[in-house]
């Protein structure tokens, strides 16, 4: 340690942590981690999870002392590159301090994070976003013509754009008189939705932006676009960092009946997040905060509840109604968004009390009241939601299908990074497996595709039988007994960067069965309301979507039989629908009309409900056939027998 | 002193003060007043004007050391009533400390004040205020019937009162879940304007109420009403507390201009007495400030600004633009009314730069549009405003009259209170003078009324001339030499309370000429404008208007002859104005079309403005006849000469 004075003064049992570059220093004891001595002393490290090893943010490069930390962790192999390990990376999260340490903070954990730019498929629609910016020219007062500063500007804003009955934003009003002066009564006028005035600038100004926001109970991503044009600008995502709080949306609302504060707090959490996003989207585009006018936001409808702040304990209780269906527009300033003051906040309609404003983003995006061929819309998240029609009706449900989908509860699942698995193949004969993994790095987990498939080969290879069971019977190394009951090493511990092998466990099977038997009985059930027997198409919407294989989708029975031709991905049609909404006020009159046509239909009332799920929980399913995958059926080991 | 310990530690030249009953206590030097003591003590001392002398309600009573007190002063002698004189009562503002002082606070001084009830008329008017409450019972939610308990409310209010379209406030909103279940899904809903759910309370609740503001420069009146009844329940009138930073307009807009904080200062001002009558009223009525759901307020365009925190340089400068015409509608919030947080503040339209919505106010209490009589309509406060037409059309013009008539700037002018001279009567041959002072008090000042008597009575006495020189050839032991020039003794010191004569200076005389001669210019140029060259009405608004004689008021030549028989006095129409469109959306929409359609004149242009302001200075006029009042030149003294 450098300082000898800090030395002398070392109280007992304390050990003295640094951080670099600002060398900022003190004293912790053993029970704490290097993000706890982080915030203590004020040190910049960013933290989306707030410490539950989630969010790999909190990465940092031990100089000296590695010995004097806490072993690496699980989720440290999982999250942390090979290089990053080779380079004496921690996340401090997951560093518990037992002697002194110097510990440097890298660029990319302190405070602001860098935007991720994804490949975003740009969304063709006709433009007529609700905030808009109109240029004029007025005629300065004068003793004969002395009309008032607004007035004066309203008559202008109709004579040139016939823009008639507007109000005005008491903010704004308040700047008019300086405003239309400094800009020599040259400016530019920025309405909303043709009816109140939320800005008026000196000269003209023709770039004004706004922010789609999908709010998933897992990731939050956020979308800034040019209004003007509808130009897709930068893309931010992250872990909802209410996710500390309870990983689905049952546990979110109980957090807020047994806490006093909850609400409040999971609230601020999303508010903060949401903050986070705007900050850099705007820094990211080369913007300001009060370039961006407008938020329209998605999200199921707990998380919509959360958002604004409306207590979520009805959403949890049967009837489940939610507070407000419609769509809410709001002061970016009541919630205490970090955007132009006056401009609006825009959360789209609810359905029901778990078919969200998330679903109707998906729905204005698909548009299935458009065709007369009936399909079936499966938004794939923490939630799951069903929605079944055509031209003629809507039918919606919600499935509590669970994060299994998204790796959680997994032993070996994970987020869609680096390492994660995503393609598997079993060969039946020899049971080799190949695989492939996110980037090509050395495998670390298995993400949501890679789960799908590797259920869906395990079933066509024999190695889990149609009732869901590991087939003891099975003679192959790769099979053996764990702590969870049998499990199928995937990838041997030489192969990966973890040092361990990675197996599918009888549990993780039998999670993944509860959740896809979820959303069949639920589309099995929306059939039989609507009187169909098939399919005539299938959509998977949610970023999952766009990267599980149809057909094994298919052949785990995630959904009934279909043409596998008819059966594709739109990716995350959730945050689409919020973009549309964003650029399209007709979008947005559609998604109020679609909010109010689709009938919910509540599942677990259904007295088939319990015989469906039972059934359902086979691969694919207890009975039901499946014509278009006869190919596969037909190649399967003797012991699976013909389905 | 009481205090052994405290005596023991008397600071070099410090005066002790002790307040009771509360006994707090401490050192203050000489250059202080007991004002500031209570002050900086902690020592809850009601001051309205902010120890401008003015507004009387720092009475203290000593009870030890009044010797230890700078001498009384004049402002004292007039708002001190005998028995208070002789009681030890001191006004703690105007009490210099120069020795060791016990002061009791009496109950009256303390922090909130009584209201005054004062008898108001009642006011006609077909009941339909903006605000109004709804009591619905709803269906519980079910699985059959899960919708959303916004919606469910709208049905309710569409199916039981055709509301349709309403909107929410977002504070209301994020209640609303608890409040149906707490009131057993039987509600009332307060609605506003037909537009916007402000409240819901469980079970049933009748009683709204609103209060109506009229904003005078000098005095600002609030009136609490019960809107489902229309009922008038608490008046409460107090000093503009903006009045210590200028006295009028003009001086107010400069207080802004000269200081950064000034908008900011006026601003807080204002809001904090409004808040006082808010409280004060609410306290009379028995309600708290949640059962406030609307205040309509009134006042001139400067008084508007200041109150909505407009910037109002521009209106002190040609062309005086405002910087709104149109009616404004807030939230309490934005502003921090202490009223229900989520009612309405609406402010009624402003006509122009210096005709404001006090005016307007006036126009909806006399509908000139209704007749086709000319009516000119004197609005008499601090700023005069004209309004002159009929049925075909309106004009409105703005004379800059100073607070002459309101007592300011007199030698012995003073408000209406106890012991101010309101009516006078002089007898032309002994120059015998007669008088009434309010509640028949021994004299103390001399109010508006009185003021405009006295100038009457002194002209018919020949005391003055056509001119306004007090006539120096008048053998009377009244006149005399003073040091504002010749002056004119009304009550003799031996009559006063004050222990000074009462006297009219020839600087009143000429303060008088001005203010009048101000009304009479405006009201010659709108009768050119307008094309008429007799009035067939006057009207005189104003608290003032009610007072003052009528034959007096025109003899000083205030407005052009007419018939006495259609002069008429209709008391505060600016504050009648604000209480009917307090209560009827009809009047708001009546306000909102007046102001449209008044035509200001701006009178400085006008190139006879000049010299008709000359010729207006005369008593009554230069050359005008005024044949409605013969009968009183016949009686004048010969030296007066024929009108």
């Amino acid at each position: 340690m450098t300082s000898s004075n800090v030395e002398n003064t070392r109280p007992p049992n304390k050990h003295l942590v640094v951080f670099q570059p600002s060398g900022r220093r003190e004293y912790f004891s053993s029970s704490q981690t290097l993000l706890d001595a982080a915030k203590e002393l004020g040190v910049p490290i960013e933290s989306v999870c707030g410490g539950e090893r989630w969010c790999a943010k909190c990465k940092v490069i031990i100089e000296r002392g590695m010995e004097n930390l806490s072993p690496l962790t699980l989720e440290e192999k999982q999250l942390l590159r090979d290089e990053e390990l080779n380079s004496n990376y921690r996340l401090a999260c997951c560093s518990e301090i037992r002697g002194d340490v110097v510990a440097l903070v890298p660029e990319v954990s302190k405070a602001a994070v860098q935007v991720v730019r994804k490949p975003v498929r740009e969304i063709p629609v006709k433009l007529d976003p609700a905030v808009k910016k109109y240029y004029v020219e007025l005629k300065p007062p004068s003793l004969q013509d002395p009309l008032g500063d607004l007035d004066r500007l309203l008559e202008a804003l109709r004579d040139s754009y016939g823009l008639d009955g507007l109000n005005i934003d008491y903010s704004v009003l308040r700047e008019l008189p300086s405003t239309l002066r400094e800009g020599n009564w040259k400016v530019t006028v920025t309405v909303w939705d043709s009816r109140e005035i939320i800005r008026v600038e000196p000269g003209l100004v023709k770039e004004a932006y706004g922010l789609a926001v999908d709010i998933g109970t897992t990731t939050v991503v956020g979308y800034l676009l040019e209004l003007s044009t509808g130009k897709l600008v930068s893309v931010y995502s992250m872990m909802n960092p209410q996710v500390p709080f309870g990983e689905d949306v049952m546990s979110r609302i109980s957090y807020t009946i047994a806490n006093p504060d909850g609400l409040e707090k999971l609230h601020s959490k999303i508010l903060t997040g949401i903050n986070l996003i705007l900050l850099n989207t705007a820094r990211d585009a080369g913007i300001t905060y009060d370039d961006i006018y407008e938020i329209v936001l998605v999200g199921n409808t707990c998380m919509h509840h959360l958002f604004l702040k409306l207590d979520p304990q009805f959403l949890g209780r049967s009837p489940f109604p939610p507070t407000v269906h419609r769509a809410v527009n709001l002061k970016p300033r009541e919630l205490g968004l970090n955007m132009w003051k006056a401009g609006n906040v825009h959360f789209l309609p609810v359905e029901a009390g778990f078919v969200g404003a998330d679903n109707v983003g998906v729905l204005i995006t698909v548009e299935p009241w458009k065709k007369s061929e009936v399909q079936l819309i499966i938004d794939i998240g923490t939630n799951g939601e069903l929605v079944l029609g055509n031209n003629t009706r809507l039918l919606s449900a919600s499935c509590a299908t669970g994060p299994a989908f998204e790796g959680a509860h997994m032993k070996y699942g994970m987020r869609a990074a680096p390492g994660a698995i995503e393609r598997v193949k079993i060969d039946p004969d020899s049971m080799e497996v190949e695989y492939e993994t996110i980037e090509g790095e050395k495998a670390r987990g298995i993400c949501g595709s890679g789960i799908i498939e590797a259920m869906a080969e395990m079933f066509k290879a024999g190695v889990i039988l149609k009732n869901g069971n590991i087939n003891k019977d099975l003679r192959s190394p790769r099979l053996r007994q764990g702590e969870d009951g049998y499990e199928f090493i995937l990838v041997p511990k030489e192969e990966t960067a973890i040092g361990a092998d990675i197996v599918v466990t009888q549990k993780d099977v039998r999670a993944i069965q509860l959740a896809k038997g979820a959303m069949y009985t639920g589309a099995k059930i929306l059939m039989k309301h609507f009187g169909v027997r098939e399919l005539d198409e299938v959509v998977l919407a949610g970023a999952f979507g766009s990267y599980i294989d149809r057909e094994a989708s298919m052949a785990i029975g995630l959904f009934p039989d279909c043409d596998l031709a008819k059966v594709k991905a739109v990716g995350n049609a959730a945050g689409d629908g919020a973009r549309l909404a964003l650029l399209s006020r007709e979008k947005r009159e559609e998604a109020y009309e679609v909010a109010k046509k689709v009938k919910y239909v509540e599942l677990t009332v259904d007295p088939s409900f319990q015989s469906e799920f039972m059934k359902s929980m086979f691969f694919p399913h207890k009975e039901d056939p499946f014509p278009h995958l006869n190919h596969l059926w037909d190649n399967m080991p003797k012991q699976q027998g013909k389905v």
